[in-house]
């Protein structure tokens, strides 16, 4: 009789139905919690719908699941917590914890870790954020402690800002100030790190984002004198961590050398080129950790990639255009301003022409509606 | 409001999955109809459990599709032929008649198309068994005109042979009996059609059977005077039948020639290896020829594949091993002796290396338990 384990996954957005199409063929079975009926991830399996606190739902979610993971760093830490009582859960609960809250992550990196970070501050009131500003020559980010993604819950801050009516805006809470930087590029590092503590990571992945929403990353990114303490830096806080899955590590790149921005405890945007871009994709290997399984290559599959985001609504050309090299992914769910529906991989055996792909694919990708 | 198509699929197996895990990135959303529970294809989607003549079921599967296909050939014509009244169905139904019996499909290649198969009487009774043996110097395959796969309802007639007591074994019906050949090696053409008539044809497959099931593919087949023609048989059969999807024709290849086997309306099991091997899966292309949209490439990925089916039990050491350019696919099934389970593909780069890894990954799929 074959045992096939059954993966829970608490959020059932593209990350979700992403991780179960690369788990099938694996043998692997899937149940997604959602509080939204339209999940996309229930195009794929079986959808829970239910709230992060109705402990029946979970209860019974739970009770299925051989394993269970997450699909976004926001799943409230009571309900991996209460999951975790009757199922095993990775990445552990306390990991959500830090990663839900910037200060605690901020802590975690500089504080415990000693890595370097932007300068912050926490800002709990007007009063400390007139006094952070200050020290930051009025030249910063405020951020909310929790919930933010995609550049929500952010509020530039300059000299020019009315700082009362920009506090007066964000409607008060738990704040951190970070300090405005100056930096040449952003990076990510996507790591997979198993039960015995086998870590890979993917080759660095450069990034950009528009209006805080991840537009395009290119793979690998351009070498630098850093690219080696990056990953130095990302396998650190795994470590630290006990991480088991896949763990994403921001980073901003100054002349100076790198600066920490966040983790994200599970597969993550900037990885989806790994798909066709990589031997084994993101979303294996984060299925793989968590199974106690070895991990598989993170080696480049043809050289180079880069993934485009649709973003807001789905490119007219997605199912028209079969070009070698260029492959399309549907999330199925609707069309919505802001919203990540889809995503274009290229690939190619070397930088230029990877270049000149991206180049042409952003014309398709641009053009209107037939 | 962007609109994601339904695909139905009649026959919940392998076949249905695979479709359905390649499908999902294209946007569209998947309805399996099995008469088994147990359907494989239901662990990736919505499964209805009805039989074939349940036409409430049938009736509510159709009403919930856009476009509906068949994960075998065997799928009883009057349902494809039910549902075809409420839904575009692909290939159509007539051609699951002909595929159903090997009469009928004897007579399409050799009387309508004029193409060469090995000779064949049908045989409805004792004396037409006798006498069409005789003829055939009693060296031959008595076969069911119906129902047969994997090597099912095949009798071999040889000169020592009892025929009253083969035929008896039978419990009679009708059959066609075939003349034994001697070839040098089965090849088959999986080729896809879309509704413009577009036609591609991927690399010819090189098969080797035992007990009737399939156990390898080796892709590109070695090449021989014999594979220009190939590709013009399978292309005659597809055009001849108005033919949308993918269609597999299987053949033996003689000293003097081809000799058509038999044809399946669907993906096929030798074409597994285009998932890792090819530019555009086998799955991919039989849901775009149905959709109407353009066809993906034939390419190879890297020149080289070969494909090995795991035959009665999933081998120890498919989720465990992790070498570059070896794919494990699971299907989730029960073992069961002389079922498919799964397979793994193998990609390479040039024919010794496949060669190589093929033996290596004979050894590996015949390890022990640990």
């Amino acid at each position: 009789m074959n045992k096939f384990p059954t993966i829970g996954i608490l959020g059932g957005g593209q990350l979700a139905q992403m991780l179960a199409l690369s788990g099938y063929p694996l043998g692997f079975r899937f149940i997604f919690f959602d509080p939204s009926a339209d999940a996309c991830a229930g195009l794929t399996g079986k959808l829970i719908v239910a709230d992060y606190d109705n402990e029946v739902a979970l209860d019974e979610f739970a009770q299925q699941c051989d394993y269970i993971t997450y699909d976004f760093e926001n799943v409230p830490v009571a309900a991996a917590e209460f999951v975790a009582t009757r199922s095993k859960v990775f990445p552990h609960p306390n990991v959500l914890n830090i990663a839900q809250d910037r200060l605690k992550e901020k802590l975690l990196f500089s504080q415990q870790l000693d890595l370097p970070v932007a300068n912050f501050e926490p800002v709990n009131s007007f009063s400390e954020l007139m006094f952070a500003a200050r020290s930051f020559d009025n030249n910063g980010f405020l951020k909310t402690r929790t919930m933010g993604y995609d550049g929500k819950g952010q509020y530039r801050v300059t000299p020019q800002a009315d700082l009362k009516e920009l506090w007066d805006k964000t409607g008060g809470g738990l704040f951190i100030l970070e300090q405005a930087i100056n930096f040449n590029r952003e990076v990510s590092v996507i790591l997979a790190r198993n039960i015995e503590a086998e870590i890979i990571c993917y080759e660095l992945c450069e990034n950009k984002h528009k209006q805080g929403i991840l537009t395009t990353t290119m793979v690998p990114a351009k070498p630098s004198k850093h690219s080696a303490t990056a990953f130095e830096y990302a396998k650190k806080i795994a470590d630290k961590l006990n991480y088991v899955g896949v763990l994403t590590i921001e980073m901003f790149e100054t002349d100076d050398g790198l600066l920490i921005n966040e983790m994200a405890p599970r597969v993550h945007n900037s990885g989806h080129w790994t798909i066709e871009g990589a031997i084994t994709s993101q979303f294996e290997n984060h299925l793989r950790a968590g199974m106690g399984l070895p991990l598989g290559s993170h080696a480049m599959s043809k050289g180079y990639a880069a993934m485009i985001n649709w973003i807001g609504k789905i490119p007219p050309v997605a199912l028209s255009n079969k070009e070698q090299d260029i492959y399309w992914h549907i999330y199925g769910k609707q069309n919505r301003k802001g919203r990540k529906v889809g995503h274009t991989t290229v690939v190619a055996d070397n930088a230029q022409k990877l270049h000149t792909k991206v180049v042409q694919l952003a014309k398709l990708l641009a053009a209107p509606t037939n």
